[in-house]
């Protein structure tokens, strides 16, 4: 992704030096993906060129970012933060593969490409997704992720929990078995914990582990990331309610024609804005005890509130 | 599963102690798995369940034996043991919820009973594997697991080596590659050595992980598990070419229906038993430096290219 700041007009502002801060930390990222991805030979090679098509190439990396970011509060590595910034992105395409499967949302676009069962075929997508994960958790583990294994066991533990029956793949379930069905304002609310939330707070969190933060320090980080994550999915549902395919490099429109309940859903479009700016507001208080080195992160929680992609 | 020995006659043999051991072990396994997969209010309980149903109620349970089975050599806690032993089959059981998927190889029938997506739906059989996968690393990465969390770390690396692109998802893969393709004996060697191989290796070695085992023993213990496994899986080809669905309790057939190649369809029934044995006696040769504490890991080895089911 390139995010170019002159477009919007925000040169020299805190917005523009995150909107730089993206696109520096998104093309680490990607140079870090590429070599925890290599290529293989052999008749396998196929799932690895899958894998690669959904993990490089792209997409925010807003999860990536929110790592990297964190760990440079506190001095962190910045080669450690850009492999759990890459294991991070990996379990995130993992999951945008199997939720695009035909037995899922049976998508065909996805960051404005065929997503991965179209570019290659059902049975690979499965496979890929499953090797990405695998992978996500194996980079985490390894020595160079950081010098004291009780870190990255705690980086394994955090993601188990963020990425499976009571996060990701629970909400998924939930975001399934919801089609049909009215939830209220509540129901909606875990469900987008689960399904986003989780992972993009774990992102947070991530940072702050690499860092050896004291547990409240690191309570705190994650309580900005939960209500980042909150606000950058109702933020998402607006763009789905009101954007373009080309705009948001995915199918517009999908969640009123699937007939899912969304914050915007239920609340119309102002009110559920107005809720992704409280949240937005609110997740920067949870920094309070930072100074300017958060203004970053400060920024990036308006960003995903005020975003047209 | 409960294994008979009284059926074929092998009392006071060290076979027969096998059996009781393999019995006893799955018991201790299964509760162990029933208390990692607790069940869940909400509406991500369908998403438990199919988790259940996968993980639970049988299956041989070789790779949870074998991670037992040598943890005991080097006097690891049983409930250690047993929480590692519950990750592999988690990890084992998602590989075959996501392989019986219509998209993979589209099997009704497991241990004797409909698939997961048949007993649910193939959505929910997705997001099941994919959250059994996380749960199995992150098992692997709690405390409880071991005290050392440098012991915690090799077992997710090496987990995640065994499960990924360089393992049973490239396994997989090129058994999708391989359909209608002709292979050669090593070809189909590497395959297996991938696709079933490595997670059995796995399983054996993550006893010595546990036990903190010297380099050269765990080595040893690797080798004994790749033979075991290469063994184990030319005594399946054989079976699925003369056994009945009733005896494996999964579809037989499959393999030459679906024009795949094996060991047995390269060279013959009696040929791919006569390399079964050879590869036993070789993953036996591995234990010469253990004494009679080993004696189960030998019988079981005996075990897998003589068993019926």
């Amino acid at each position: 992704m390139t995010v170019d700041s002159m477009e919007i007009g925000l040169q020299g502002t805190p917005q523009a030096a995150l909107m730089t801060a993206l696109t520096e930390r998104a093309a680490e990222l990607e140079a870090c993906l590429d070599g925890l991805l290599p290529l293989q030979a052999g008749l396998e090679a196929r799932l690895i060129e899958a894998m690669r098509y959904a993990a490089l190439g792209g997409g925010k990396r807003l999860r990536g970012f929110l790592v990297m970011e964190v760990a440079s509060l506190f001095r962190v590595a910045p080669a450690c933060a850009a492999r759990v910034a890459a294991s991070v992105e990996m379990l995130h395409a993992y999951s945008l593969v199997h939720d695009d499967l035909p037995a899922m949302d049976d998508d065909d676009l996805r960051r404005g490409r065929p997503s991965t069962h179209r570019a290659f075929d059902e049975a690979t997508a499965i496979l890929a997704g499953d090797a990405l994960q695998a992978r996500a958790f194996e980079v985490l583990a390894e020595e160079d992720t950081h010098s004291d294994p009780q870190a990255r066991c705690e980086l394994v533990c955090a993601l188990g929990l963020a990425a499976g029956a009571r996060g990701m793949a629970g909400g998924q379930m939930i975001d399934m078995e919801a089609e049909g069905k009215t939830l209220d304002l509540g129901e909606v609310a875990r469900l987008q914990a689960l399904k986003t939330g989780r992972l993009i707070q774990y992102s947070a969190e991530a940072g702050a582990i690499l860092g050896r933060a004291p547990w409240q320090v690191r309570t705190q980080i994650a309580a900005y990331g939960r209500d980042l994550g909150a606000a950058f999915q109702i933020a998402d549902d607006v763009l789905d309610a009101v954007g373009t395919a080309e705009q948001i490099g995915k199918t517009a429109g999908k969640d009123q024609a699937a007939g899912k309940a969304t914050v915007v859903s239920i609340l119309g479009v102002d009110r559920a804005e107005a809720q992704a700016r409280m949240l937005c507001e609110q997740s920067k208080a949870h920094l309070e005890h930072f100074g300017p080195e958060a203004d970053r992160l400060r920024a990036l929680a308006s960003w995903v509130v005020a975003r047209r992609n």
